[in-house]
Parts: C-alpha cells; sequence; structure tokens
C-alpha cells in the first residue's frame, strides 16, 4: 500500500459551484474515502490549497473543513511557483479565468477548470493550444455528461437502442423571478451582456458537449436570441435593464446527420419531469433523458396514432415509455467527483513519464469510467473541447444577429 | 316558424374528410337537429347536392344518407350555372381546387373550402381577391381553432391571463410507420414532393392561423426542414423514395413581439399528452394546450427551482398546473360543424341586402361565436387567410433551402 | 358489383367448434357483412350445406341460422356429387377425418379441415400428395396464429426486434378436472389413448406451426410424456382409466438454432395472465405472448438484478415490461373468420385459371393478410404443413417411449 | 452459564460469499448474539482462524471484525495440524476445495463446506466415504432450503398440502450482460468451460437437494445445454469466447412418480416474480415458491376455466393465489447462519461421546430445525448430499451430449 499526495492549487472555492460541488463533494469526499484508489495498492491523496482574494474567508473554510488553515493563499502567482503543487484549478467568475489559467499553464501545471474557459474563442483556443504546447494534463468541466439520465442515453446510444438517429430536441428553462415581488434566483449579471451574461454563454457550451459526446459534433447552427423580460431588480432591489438574452431558440445539425433542436429560456414555466430535457428519436426507438431520469420506447411499442380531432386523445402516450434501469449506479454517481476523478487519474498515470500528454479527442467515455475501474484514455473534455462550447455560443449570437445558419468549422490545435 | 333552404354544392365528399366532417358530422347533423337556427323563428336547412366523377358512388352515397339520389351530378359546370345553389364548397385533392373555386366565384357562389387553398401563393392570393371583387361570401376551413383545447386557450388570451405572451412552444407530431414491418398511416403521397408532399405543405397554414388568431400575424420565418426516413413502402407495400419533407424545425416572429418555435414531424414518438402541444408563456402566467385540454399556471403559482445537479427533481412540475374547466362546452363541440354554422350564418345574413359584403379582416372570434349566439360578423377565416397559410408554408421552404430568416410581408386585397 | 355464390358442405357442425366457430362466427358472420369482399367490385357469398348424419338435428341447425332447410344432408357421398359444391370442409372427430377427406379430394372438391389431419403421418402425408395431385386448394385449421396475441409476437418477429432468437418457453395448460367432485370440463375421450386422446396429439400439432412459422421449422424433439391423473370419472360420472398422456414435457431444437422448451398439461394450476403464454428471448430484446397480450422488454431496459439471497426482490420485475399496442386491429380480428377469409380468397383467386395450384409453402402471414386486403398468395397452412403437425406428435410420443432425442427430418410431396 | 469455544479454520473468506456470508453473517452474527445457545445453560463461542495465502488481506479482514490479527494462517498444513482447532471450513474456488477437505479430514477436523465439494463424482463420493471413515461431522452447504420460500415450501410439502405431487416445474435465470455496453454481472470464469464454469455446474447441485429434500430422489435426467451468448467480454473489456453452457433446459423423474422440469439460463429477460421459482401441483393443490415468497392454490379455489380463443381471459387468473403467512419468522432467517448453526450443534452434540458419527442420511429437516430448537439429528446436508449434486451435474452433461435420458443410479458410502 503506497499513498501519494497530490497538491492542487483551488482558485474560487468561496463561489458556490466552487466551494460546494468542486471542494466539499469532490476532493473533500475523495479523502473520506481514504483517497483515490489507483489500483494495485496505490492511493493517490488530494491536498487543496485554497486559493483566493479574502484571507480570512479561505482560512475560515479550511479551518471549516479540516485543512491545514496554513494551505491557503492570497497570492495566486505565489502559488503558482510552488514546485509542490502539480495542479490547478480554476472556478472564478468567467472574465478572470483566461489570464489564470494562462499562468498556470506557463509555470507547467496541469489545470482543470470551469466553462467557459474564456469569453471569446480566440482566448479559448489559444489557451488549449498553449496547454498542448506545454504538455500539461488540462481538462474543463462538462458535468451534465455525469449526470444519471445522460449516462444512462449514453449507454442506450453505445448499446444501438436507436439505430439511426434522426433527431434531438431539447427545452432547458425554468422561470428566473424578475427580482420585484419575489427575489430572483439567479445573480442580476447574468442578465447584463455587460458582464457576460445571457443564456447562450451559459448553456450553449454544456450543449456542445453533450451533443458532440452523444451524437456527433456541430456541424452548423441557427438561432434566434430574445430578451424576453428587459426590465429586471437586481440583489439590491434596485431595477435594472436587462441587456442579455435570457432565450434561445437553436437549431443545430450534427455530422452523421441529426438534427438537434434545443430551447433554452429563463422566462419559461417548466412543464415537464425535469428542468431539463432531451428527446432523441431514432430509426428503431427513441428516448427521453433529464437530469435524474432516462425513459425509452422501441419501434415494437410504438403507438400507432390517427390524427382524429374528434375524440379525446383514446392512449396515455406517456405510459407508454419504460424508465431505463439504473444498472450502472449511475443514481449514486456524483458527476463533479466523477470527473475529477478521471482527471486525478490521468495526472497519476503521468507518475514516471513525465508531462507530455497527447491532448487528443478519445474515446473515454463518461457512462462507464469509474464503473470498471479503468485507466483515463485521452481525454474529451479537455481545452479544446472548451473551447468549441465558447465557440457554439459565440456563432450562436453571430447567426441570430445577421438572421441566417452558420457552418460550425472544426477546431483543431 | 320560417325555413329557408340553402342548396350546397359538395365537390369532394366521397373523400375521408369531406364525407366524414363536412358531410356527415357538419351538414348532415344540422338537419339532424331540424336545421341551423337563425334566431326570431328562422332556420336554416342545408339541402347538399353532391357533386363528383362517380355517378354510381354519388348516388349510393345520397341514398345511404336518406338524400334525394337525384341531386347528385358530375357536371361542375352545370351545377355551377344552377341559380338554386348558392354555396359551394370544396373538398377534392388540393391540386383541383384552385380551378374549381375560381368558376364557382365567377359564377356568383358563396365559397368555402378546405386548406390550402391553392398549390402557391400566386393563385392562392388571385382568387381572394376575384372573390372579394364578386362581393360573396367566402371562407376556408380553419377546424383546430374550433376544437376543445384551443378554444380553451384563445379564452385565456381574450381574458388577459398572461399578460404579455413571451413566447409560444409547439410540438406536432408522432410515428408515422415507414409501411414495411407495419403498413403506414398516412397515404404515400405525402411523402413525395412531386405529388404536393410534405409536412410543411399540411401544417404550416395551421400555424399561421393559430398563431395569428391568437397572438399575432407571423412577421418572420426561419425554418429547417428534413427528410427524416428517405425510404417507405406503400399502400401495395413497393418501397419508394420519400422526397418530401416530414419534419420541421421552425422559429417566428410575432406581431407584439413574441417568438414562437414548433417542431412538426412524422417521425418522432409521441411522449406528450397529445399529439400536439402548445405551451405559451407570459409575463402572468403560462398554459400548455392540446386538441382537448389546456393547463396553466399563473405567476402566482409558479415554483422557484434552483439548478441543482446533485439531487433529484423534488417536485412534481406537472402537477403544478390546472386544467382549464370546459366552461363553454367546449368539449361536446365538432370544429367542423361550428365553422360551417358560422359560415352559413353569414350567408343567411346577408338576405335582403343582396351580395356585396365587406371582406374585410375584422375581429371575429372563433372560440365564442357559436356560443353566444353572435351575428357571425366579419370574417377571420376567408380566402385571404387561406392565402396567408399558403405562403408561410411557401417562405418556409425558401427559408430552409437558404439558410435564412425570411420576413412574411403582410398580404392585401 | 357482382356477387359470386360459393357452395361449402360443411361436414362436423353439430360439434362445438365446427357450430361456433366455423359456421356461426365465420361464414355467417361474413354474410351478416354482406359476403366477402374481393376487391373490384367482387363479392363471394358463402352458402353452406351441413352434412352429418342426424338429419334432424341439421334440419334444425340451419332453419335457427336462416339457411335453406333443405340444403343439408345425411349421405356425404351424394354431397360430393354435387357439382355446385366447390369446397368440402371436415371437422368431425379425428378418427373420422382421413377417409371423408380423402373422398373429397378424389372428387376433385377444394378442402379445408380441423387438425389433425389424420392419426398417422403416414395418412396425413399421403392426404398432402393426394391434394396436390388433384390441384386442388387445400388448408388446414392454424387458428393461433390468428389470435391477438400472436400476431403482435409475430410483428415483433417480422420488425427484427428480437435480434438472434435464443429461446422459446411455453407453458400450457390448466386443470381439467377429475369428474367426481366436479365434473370434467373437456370430453372423456381426450383421457383414452385408445380414442384417440392425449394432449400431445392435441397440442403438439399447434407447437409444430407456431415454432414453425415464427422462428423455423422445428429439427428435433425431446418429450417426456405422463399420465398424472390416471384416474377420472366420465360424462356419466362412471369412473376410468385414462390411459392417454395428460401431460408433455417437451424440448426442441429449430432451425437457426433457437431451443424451444414448452410443458402442456392438463394437470398444472394457472398461475399465469393466460391459460397459454410464450417467452421469447432474443439478443435484443424479449417478449411474453399469450392468446390476447404481448409485453416487451427491449436489452435498453433489461434490468441488472444481482444473485443476493438476503434481500428480497427490490426490483417488480413484471412491470419492466411495456405492452405492445394494438396497431392493426389484431384484437377485434377473429381467427377463424381470418384464416375461413384468406382460404375463400384462394379460391375465388382461381376463378378463370380451373383448378391447379401450387401448394408450395410460400410467404402468406397471418399477421397482415386482412390488414391490407391482399390476396391470399400461397398457402402456408396447408395438407403439407398439416402432416407436419402430425409428425411432431408421432415422433414425441416415440421419443418419449425410447428415452431420447429424435430428429424431425423434413416432410416433402 | 457455561460457554465452550469452538476454533474453526476458515478457508477462502476473502472471497465474496466466504466473507459476506460464511464470516460476517454466519458466525460473527452468532458471536454479536452471545454465542450459539445450546440449551440447558450452556454456550458455544466460534473462533474464526483465518487461512489463506495473502498474510496482509487476512491480518486487515481479522482487525477489522475485532478477531485476533494473530489468529489468521498462511499455513494450510500447520492449521491443521493444531489441536485446538476443531472444525475446518472451506470456500475456496472449487478446483482447491478437494484436496484441502482430504487433507482436513486425515487431519480429524470435522469439515463443512461450499458445494461443489469436487470437480467430478468420483473425487466427491471418495471425500464422502473418507470423512465417513473417519467419523467426523460433514456438511456441505445447501443454503436454497434455508431461504423464507423453500422453508414456506417445504412446510407445505409436510404439511400434506399437495395430496400426491405431480410435477415440479422452474424457472431460473436473469439476463447476464454480455460486457461490452454493460459490463457483465458474473464473473467471466462462469462462462468459459475450461475454467470450470457453465450454469449446470452452477445450478444442478442446488436443483439436487432442493428437489430430493423436497419431493423424493432425482432417478432419471434428460438435458438439453446450450451456449447461447457464444461471444462475451470479461473484466477488462476483452471479447473473449464462452465455451460453458449458460442455459440448460432439463427434466427429471423424482421417486414417487413426480416429474421435474427446471430450466435454468442466464440469458433470459425475468417476467417473474423473482429470479428462480418454482411450481408445484399435486392432486390436492398447488403452489408457487420464489426464494422469499410462496403462494398456493387448493384444488377449492381452483378455477374451472375453458379454452376459448374468442375472449380475452376473463378471470385474473393470478389473484387467484394466496400468500402462504410467514408463521415460522421464515423471512427474518439468514439461510447460512441456519445452516452453520445446525452444524455446530452436531458438533456440539458430539460432546462427551468421542467423534464417530453415523453418517447416515436421515430425516433432518432444515425447514424447522432451528425453528423448534431440536437436536439436529442425523445430517442431510453431508458430503455425500455434496456428491449427489456434483453426479446429477455430471450426468446432465452426459444426457446433452448424448441426447438421451439417463438413469441416476443411488449412491452409498
Amino acid at each position: 500500500m503506497s499513498r501519494r499526495t497530490i497538491r492542487i492549487a483551488m482558485n474560487g472555492v468561496t463561489g458556490r459551484m466552487g466551494h460546494r460541488q468542486h471542494l466539499v463533494r469532490s476532493l473533500l469526499a475523495l479523502r473520506e474515502e481514504g483517497g483515490l484508489d489507483l489500483g494495485g495498492g496505490r492511493t493517490l491523496w488530494p491536498e487543496p490549497v485554497l486559493v483566493g482574494r479574502r484571507e480570512d474567508a479561505l482560512r475560515s473554510l479550511a479551518q471549516q473543513h479540516g485543512l491545514d488553515p496554513r494551505a491557503v493563499s492570497t497570492d495566486l502567482d505565489a502559488a503558482l511557483a510552488d514546485d509542490g503543487i502539480e495542479v490547478y484549478f480554476d472556478a472564478q467568475i468567467t472574465s478572470e479565468r483566461l489570464a489564470a489559467l494562462r499562468k498556470a499553464v506557463a509555470a507547467g501545471k496541469h489545470v482543470y477548470a470551469e466553462k467557459p474557459t474564456a469569453t471569446s474563442l480566440d482566448g479559448a483556443l489559444e489557451l488549449a493550444r498553449a496547454a498542448s504546447r506545454a504538455g500539461v494534463e488540462h481538462g474543463v468541466v462538462q458535468d451534465k455528461l455525469f449526470l444519471p439520465g445522460l449516462r444512462k442515453l449514453a449507454r442506450l446510444v453505445r448499446g444501438g437502442f436507436f439505430g439511426r438517429v434522426l433527431s434531438v430536441r431539447g427545452e432547458f428553462g425554468y422561470w428566473v423571478f424578475e427580482g420585484d415581488w419575489q427575489s430572483a434566483q439567479r445573480p442580476s449579471w447574468n442578465y447584463r451582456a455587460e458582464d457576460g451574461g445571457g443564456i447562450v454563454s451559459d448553456m450553449f457550451p454544456h450543449w456542445e458537449y453533450v451533443l458532440h459526446s452523444l451524437f456527433g459534433r456541430v456541424t452548423s447552427v441557427q438561432a434566434h436570441l430574445a430578451t424576453h423580460l428587459p426590465h429586471r431588480w437586481d440583489e439590491r432591489g434596485e431595477p435594472y435593464r436587462a441587456t442579455a438574452d435570457d432565450a434561445a431558440y437553436g437549431i443545430f445539425t450534427l455530422e452523421g446527420g441529426a438534427v438537434a433542436q434545443i430551447n433554452s429560456s429563463w422566462a419559461v414555466r417548466v412543464h415537464r419531469d425535469e428542468l431539463v430535457e432531451f428527446q432523441v428519436d431514432g430509426t428503431e426507438g427513441s428516448a427521453v433523458a433529464g437530469l435524474r431520469g432516462c425513459r425509452y420506447q422501441h419501434r415494437a411499442g410504438t403507438p400507432r396514432p390517427v390524427w382524429n380531432p374528434d375524440l379525446p386523445a383514446a392512449e396515455r402516450f406517456r405510459d407508454q415509455w419504460q424508465e431505463v434501469p439504473d444498472n450502472d449506479g449511475d443514481e449514486a454517481t456524483n458527476g463533479f467527483k466523477a470527473q475529477w476523478e478521471l482527471f486525478l487519474r490521468r495526472v497519476a498515470d503521468r507518475d514516471g513519464t513525465g508531462p507530455g500528454g497527447d491532448g487528443g479527442d478519445g474515446g473515454g467515455d463518461p457512462g462507464d469510467g469509474d464503473a470498471r475501474g479503468q485507466s483515463a484514455g485521452p481525454c474529451p473534455w479537455d481545452l479544446l473541447a472548451g473551447a468549441r462550447g465558447v465557440q457554439l455560443a459565440e456563432l450562436a449570437r453571430t447567426s441570430s444577429e445577421q438572421g441566417r445558419r452558420i457552418e460550425v468549422p472544426e477546431l483543431v490545435l
């Protein structure tokens, strides 16, 4: 039994996602399990170093979670200069991310980051290239792929359930209160274009990797953006003008010929089982997946409705779908932690080989990576993937402005 | 009590829709009720004259329904020359419709027709203008507006329930079998472009009048058409190449600023309560309407979900909607018959004034016309409305071919 | 419109099956519908001539059903000599059938018969050959194939639902009371070998055509016959010795490699949804079909149970199956009538061509024959098929006696 | 109160069954209850000595469960030479078992073992004879008999519920994933004949003791083995050729005349309430038992279905069965622990008499042994019983190869 410690500079863990998902439910959870089992009697022990601006807040966080209170830093450059730190993780606000990641890559750290990796494609792509040249491991969070519903959906795809996939339809959204009579449940900067807000920036990177991983690369986009609610009230109850898009209606074509149509909106009321749902229709069968559940209907069980306005719907169409069973412990998996494990395994796999990974787009499959305890393989959710998400959001905005369908060029390093 | 007889030449009633919906469930149903009550002790008694090509079939149909077996005709010109016939109705196949309607208008008949009224906008518009010039009554079937679900939805619109309407999302479709291992439930010509097939031609005229009547005129269209299943088997089990669109993904802007997004497909499996559903979101509330049902959620009852991938959806979102009650006997109404009644009332209202109506596009509301027994008012579902449906389908095809958003010019007589 | 009358000598219609299924629910039902629609304005009008021993019973039956009371006969030879009679149908007790069918074939009649067609393979095969030589149409009842549950199962097979079929398991049976404290619900001769009784003779012909039509020819049989209840009481309450098999445990191999295991028993209590059920397991999915229903589970919805005797079954396995929808009006079909229609169509198709059919084993498919109104095509349920059923029963008995697996040679004319 | 300690060498407890069922849920559970109550104020205190190859793993296991970390051994011979150890238990992989048991018997230990006791009948029988000659207690695990469902079934047998048992039908199985798109839930060696795999080796020993204990000795076997899925993927995702049987269709005759038909398969989807179910039909009543539940139908409640294909099944046959109540605390019993208690009681009963039991095959009934607190009596699940299980699997394979029914000779010491 040998235990190797890996020190990870975590920047931005005082925010909700950084704290809750990445620190507590990922790295600290790994420590509670005794570290990450690498097989062959080896264990990886993550040692977070909290980086940020407010030293008090960091110290208190460290103490609260039983970390060494001295292992905090308000000096990013110093942390990156520390040779004992191997990994840099970034969950800062978007506008700060690119500069910090650039520095970390320049310092030879392996980097892992929240999305989007940059506010423009140019920046995101340049960063991916820099990391590739530096030969460090790099990864971007793609948590949706690790959620139970999408894991089940991925299993159906892998198993050939759909035959040829014809179309994917997605509905995402819920009602974000305007902030007057009920406070808004999202921050006001999300609704200001000048602050990097907008639902396209927020969600299209997700749609890119979901579509790409499951069905094929996005080859064209047509989008119609809207600001349905131009007047909102901020965290202090002050009215402000919402300048960013709060809804986007998108049509995508995918490599392989399928069509994807996805609506994203913070101005809809939810008449669905989950906040996001994808319906996939193929020649052999269809499925509807949310974050948790996934139901399927094979063509053998497809009804034969006849359009007859005279009669009420005689069939209970929803009852003709069957739940996909939780065969791989999908529902017990924490997506953020699962992706952290894959990333750390990749770093550990380099032991004895030195830096110099491939950065290529391989077949690493979130659906069974942890289930079989396999080594991680080439990382499909690296900084190049992160750049693709930024690209799709950018082209969607252009499409909406110009009122035309736009081809999506394939990114290369 | 005075009873006035009105003779109606019905062309195309040997087909399913013409026979079942227009003859049996509309005009014959009116006769079973003793005719159409015009108020003031006056009754209108419709007397169908069946026009077509196969004399035997017409005679047999007449006999079967207790009509005068001599009141059939295989000579359209002769029928139109008969001064005793006041109304011409057309339910022929689309390619025959325009020529026949032109003749009827020229002969001074009031005309009522199935949609689409022509295969091109030019023809449809020219016909509308001719009818207007001739001063005859004219109408085009818009049956969806008279269905219970959409009547309830219209009532919500009229009552100001939605506040400002932000968006309309529609899903229409079901799986039409390919025809190999299970026979197809639609005719094969629907899937051949060369025979006038395609889901856009079939459904976009419906979407035009639904959107227009309920929310505002369609001002732009972006559409992506697809032929998801290029191989099908026809009525005789022979394989054929499907050349027409079997799915269309559309984004529309509406007068007043709302966005409509509607998917139409014969290659989806139904995970909905009804074969077509529209969700309308407004500042004050939302509703989801199908053909029969209509559910609403007011902003007072809107939940406040927080996007938390850690947890299964804690709320049963569907249960937070409430059924709109059947307050106007909506569910007992036959849409086709209701529209026939409105049309015949208009014709009857001209008694004593002679031909020469206004043909203008007023606010007559299909949702309550008969329920309140009001006089019919200017007809919003006239030949100009019919031309708008043809126009939208035509522009949608162009939009898809050219990959751009297309403005929809307002049609005028 | 032309109507052709076809006279059919029906022998054995005073018995339950002959009367109820063949006369009343098939031929008389056709007459109530105005005859069999042959397409092209032609109709076939069946005119039964009742043949039997008890003239009074026949006359009364004719009168009861509005048939010409003179159209009955107690002289089979005379009926067969009547040139106006084209078809001979036989539903007599088994021991009488072969001789009568031989005569009918010799007289040039088309023949249709209940199964088994003979008590020995030799007789059954010789009869099939004679009919083939004579060029008459011939058919044997295979009613199970036309039942809703098996029609749905056949649709799954045709649609490729199962992938490669691995195994078929069948359970048939129910408790036939011994006759002492509750009277038996089957005739006593069924339990006497010397009277042609036995469950193998009764049911194995059914299993032969079900397996053969759906999955492939039976290539070997292993059977274990038992007489579980050797003492029974007959119709008059008298005890008798049951000498025939009342249960049979069979294992079959099928062309294509699947294994079929079918238990048949009159000494079991029913813990199933239907009196007979077949479970089919394939690489891609499984189904369980009874006479009426059919449920499926695709591999995408296959659970992953772990054998853990510590815990109660956590999953409700039955709920993981989905009903196959009634897409082809399967449930409204009467199997006997559907097969009569196919047979009569074949006879009618010969008009103008004279006798001389092929007797080959073609692709006529009970699952959609009537749904598409196709012409009947080569008949797969002819006297050669009847002989295969007799063969399988015979070889099963031999297998049980000798305690060994027996190859089933393919029969040829 | 006197407490006697009994030291038990446990070999193979690092495996799942050995660890979980035998160590934790049996012997440690007994310690938690204060030891096994022998009556008369005497208590037996089991003291496990863990034997195996990996000293670290054994030490860690001992520590984890609060056992003396020094009480582990990697030297089987030394452990068997230790006079302080009275019992040897074996849960190693099958191929190692026989040699170890032979040594233990030669060393005069009482022996208790998992099944199968050997890979061939010769070895298993020779071992049984050696143990008998040595006069030691010996036992083989027959856990199924101690499960709630089979305990209830045994109670029905003992109570004479069935009258004369006519037939037993069993279905065992579930879908073991191939390992490509979903990992397999059983180890790959199970599917390789060369590694001792195959469902017959695994399950037929169970069927032998279940049938034998409940209904009578198996006197003949006919089996058909199949390898339905010849291609599988192993623990590392590598494809391999499955050479062992993954399904077996068996027909057995039993002493007393009943017929048993049992299907075992790892290539079926479960349309049952439990993973294994037995239906027993007798002259007076029937029952269906799984691992947990057991339902019965007495002849007084047997319906009288008539085979009528015209009508849907009018009766809900499953609802006509009644659950056997949990009168003996069956559902709370752990089968493995219950059998351990019986075995330890037998060993304790020898105190004061010295070795030299009879080894005969008496009527000790697992269903009520502990429930009634009786002394254990002659053990029906001894090494001779273990040899019978090996014999049945061996003859089943021969039967399948030779295509014939094979008599099962009665084994004697």
